[in-house]
């Protein structure tokens, strides 16, 4: 059996909002419920999605411009721990921490809290690629400080 | 920083189908992809739950009769590694096993391949939970059977 | 052939702003992109549904408590129409307008437009139900009088 | 107010399975359930998409190759009416009718049934693009033949 080498995300996660950097706020659609009466566990990746791309804006980076600009974002990992459910109507504190920088990746680390209890947390891990050919790409250095590298 | 414990994913995933027990098979839908032209990382979810569904069925085990005896099987953690965009039409397997169980919870694990090559590894976490309450429930035999427990 | 009696939207929609009564703004996520670069047509129907939503809310009829008293508002007929593609971080202006109240069906007509523009028109057909038994139910007073009934 | 001109779906919809061409079968999703315990309604789109993706791939036209070739098939509207709530597990036929071929557009009626009882009909009305500039395009001759054009 070839046993793949561990999965990359290494930023740890805290149940501290203090310990984030940014917090954005999404209100649960009923369209994202399941029949269990919560919100269904796929619907959460959109969120994470929507916080960082708040999280771009509110640093003078929107997303739609990076594309514009030739780079891509791309996702190759997410990590998501489900802790309390989430209901239809719950206003969503998403509160994000951008690190871990390597030659072309990057990670976030998430927290999700609703009335200040933590529902969720999560990692993904982002690589730049070109959006022509999808070729792996340096960080620009504005993503590389955001990340907290040199 | 109150670090959380590590996550709880633990099954180890490989490149080879063989390792995994059982396969299922979906097509990619044109709603499915996002505007990099591939698909979204969030669609890869139910690509899981429907593999999973499917693999139950084929113990028989429906998992809507799961949930009318007064069980959910619900997903705590959820890991998915990207390695291969997946397109419009392109037609999945997706190959699963069963395993880690613990007192009220088990693990699959996954390996999505498109022609043979591999698109996507991914590991989800589950608790049996009673329905009516929410509270975690031993597994039910069969269940522990499955997952290669005593 | 058993031909259908017609469908049952009777509401207009307009394209002045002004015809509406309320507005909600959404703003295009990256997920609800596809791979022709705009915004996948089924991705319209959460964005009015929460328009909707925070139509109810914004009269102090928050829908959770509406469902919490025993009464669901389902969907039974819905009808989109789209005229200028959404893109990926669009923010959408969906107004919306109640009316064509029957005993127990009331009607909702909207337009998004992004900066001005019509981008799409809508119309939704709701029926209140029994949540327990999904029998059709009486409109409450309050939803009657929304919806311009006497 | 300027009210718009009607909307233009003018195929009618039959619950009689006898009058559609084409059947596809999908197996409703434990993601696309919502609250209420059913399938939510901005579900049936991609059901219908991915029917009439498969009805063309039927005809010897795959929809990633009409793509390739540079025309995309727009959606400009759809009307769905819900009959009777879809659940989890479902197995759903989709019948599909093509029709009402005018220069550039043509329509498909649906019928969604599960174990023969009806469930939802619907109509979409499609339009022929470049792809690369957005422009109505004449429906190539095989295109104006399935929808019975002259």
């Amino acid at each position: 059996m070839r046993i793949l080498a561990a999965m990359r995300t290494t930023m740890k996660t805290s149940l501290d909002p203090a310990d984030y950097e940014y917090r954005h706020q999404v209100r649960v659609r009923f369209a994202e419920t399941d029949a269990m009466g919560v919100v269904h566990h796929a619907a959460y990746l959109p969120y994470l999605e929507e916080a960082r791309v708040a999280y771009l804006r509110s640093k003078g980076r929107p997303y739609a411009e990076i594309r514009a600009s030739g780079t891509d974002i791309a996702v190759v990992e997410a990590h998501v721990r489900y802790r309390q459910p989430l209901r239809f109507d719950d206003v969503v504190d998403v509160h994000t921490l951008l690190g871990s920088p390597s030659a072309s990746t990057f990670q976030i680390a998430y927290l999700l809290t609703v009335a200040g209890t933590a529902a969720a947390t999560a990692v993904t891990v982002h690589a730049c690629v070109e959006a022509s050919t999808g070729r792996p790409r340096r960080l620009d250095d504005w993503l590389l400080e955001l990340a907290g590298g040199a």
